[in-house]
């Protein structure tokens, strides 16, 4: 039996309910076969810092990093203010673990609408660089509340840190059918960061003759995603311009409750974290009411990185044959979870 | 006879013959009125850098700033190396002239059919910040090409700069009939600078008690905007945030050939500058295949900046009326202006 040490983080809001059924589904998948999973779940997110003031400790940090892989619900709630829990929790996860690599899908199910007119196929991969960028919290603000405030953010880059993430996407590419890669940034303004990312590509791009690669500013992607999605096969931006356009990207496929995403750690010196795009939809939490099928895909994602691609397959196949069978019946989360769990046994 | 200074900068690719149409079209407007245009044109762009190595000269500058307003068609070259127009030419405009509110607004108009499936009314302004941010050009690169390239890019925010165009965004609501004012950042990541634009708001907002406002982080907006556009009236954003979101907002609306703007010194301590959203169409130039009608649209925000709603009104019922009837057929560039010209003309 191979066992995996899997760290859970259900976290706030929806997170819990839809952690639940990512776990039945990851069961129902590796039914039957010499794979098991340990896990351990670690108390992180807003009630625990309402009760003891803390966010993401040394000693969680140490415990996680003891794992091969975390399964986050999600972090965040309206009763904590903004940025203490997610530049407290979950970012320091993605920086202290490496997880340099933020890798979203983004497909267009059998069933699905897209809100896009002339828009019925949509099938990419952005890869969005998760250590660098304006998210490393470098900046800050002098005089604040004073009518001569002023704050700033610095966005850092590193050769280092754009030349792995690219590379990775490349690679991403090369194993896709159209082996097409598109850089988004916006070197005509942020010139600095945009030409290290350009100079980049450029100097990847020969390891993979097979992949043709192009340029998009960031305000010209988002009129592409809203024209012709059909145009993209693999993405890499930065790590907000990734944020911006991933949530973008799931609007016009089949909406924030199927986005899944990966934080990958390539080099595995550290683990990866498998997490639903969406936040924790407090408005909805404890009710049964959110879409569980963006953690049961992310679930997918984490079969898929532990060398598992065919339980990978099996379980995004089972997600699409739900979406184009689901009709618009009501069902709790938990419904949605043994459905998906039942397909994914066959 | 009430005569204006006006700067015209036609610019590079298709903006000469945009912004004839865009001349041809305030004359139509201005016909049989006391209003004149004294116009100077001033040679900016790809052709003057390559005879001579200037973008904006301070000379440049001064004989601009004796103008009461600008009409700008598009700067930008493949053949100049990315950043050096933008950079030298429109930012520095921008910039010098404390154009500090970038004024986009966005209309479904008849007869034009958003991408998005269910949208048939779009109608809403972005006022987007215009003199901070990400665009400061504050940043730079340690290292340049070495494996140890480091590069930043630093936005600036300050208490002053973010007042002031918050102050307009509250006052355009508070013009129009829904008085909903959205702020769009990302102040759970970018917690110094969106902490300042949210405090600025809550201040800001006691002075207009029949303004209503909400809060959405910039990827959220992105989703908005594809699943619900109607939801906005008014959003005022940041200088990065305001680009991405206005040319997404262009895409759901009638395209980037429909998009105007206005940079505006609402303090009048130097011209204001109109033009288009759309950039400089290398690709078309020359061929008179471009759509002027953004130009004309920025054309009639100039007319409402110096004091003429009624004419801006015209300008604007024109372009929507010219939509509304102009079918699949192909027209020039003249033909348009033409065509828009009769209508405003009436
Ligand atoms: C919650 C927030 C910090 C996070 C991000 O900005 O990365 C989220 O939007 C995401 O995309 O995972
Ligand atoms: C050309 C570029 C510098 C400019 C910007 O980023 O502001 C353009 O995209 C715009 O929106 O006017």
């Amino acid at each position: 039996t191979q066992t995996y040490k899997l760290a859970v983080v259900a976290g706030d809001g929806i997170g819990p309910e839809v952690i639940a059924e990512g776990l039945k589904c990851l069961a129902a998948a590796t039914e039957g076969t010499d794979i098991a999973f340990e896990t351990t779940e670690f108390d992180l997110g807003a009630q625990r810092w309402h009760a003891t003031g803390d966010t993401l400790t040394d000693e969680d940090l140490a415990a996680i990093k003891g794992h091969d892989v975390i399964l986050l619900g999600a972090i965040g709630d309206p009763s904590v203010p903004s940025g203490v829990l997610e530049r407290g929790v979950l970012l320091p996860l993605r920086f202290a673990l490496d997880q340099y690599v933020n890798l979203r899908p983004s497909r267009l199910y059998p069933g699905e609408v897209s809100p896009l007119r002339d828009v019925d196929e949509v099938d990419f991969v952005v890869v969005r660089e998760g250590t660098e960028g304006p998210y490393v919290g470098n900046g800050g603000a002098l005089r604040v509340d004073t009518p001569h405030e002023i704050a700033t953010e610095v966005s850092v880059n590193t050769r280092h840190g754009v030349e792995r993430v690219v590379r990775y996407a490349f690679e991403v590419a090369s194993k896709r059918d159209r082996k097409q890669l598109t850089l988004v940034h916006k070197h005509n303004v942020l010139v600095h960061a945009g030409h290290l990312w350009r100079r980049t590509v450029e100097a990847v791009a020969p390891e993979f003759p097979d992949v043709t690669w192009d340029y998009l500013h960031i305000d010209a992607a988002t009129i592409v995603m809203t024209t012709n999605p059909q145009r993209f096969d693999v993405i890499v931006t930065d790590n907000l311009f990734g944020d911006i356009l991933t949530d973008q990207a799931a609007a016009i496929s089949g909406g924030i409750g199927l986005a899944a995403s990966g934080n990958v750690n390539p080099d595995r010196t550290a683990p990866s974290m498998f997490e639903p795009v969406h936040g924790s939809a407090p408005d909805i939490a404890g009710q049964q009411k959110a879409d569980p099928s963006a953690t049961v895909l992310s679930v997918g994602l984490l079969l898929d990185f532990l060398g598992y691609p065919e339980l990978a397959a099996r379980v995004e196949s089972a997600v699409a044959a739900d979406a184009a069978a689901k009709g618009d019946a009501q069902r709790s989360t938990s419904e949605v979870g043994d459905a998906l769990a039942a397909r994914i046994r066959g």
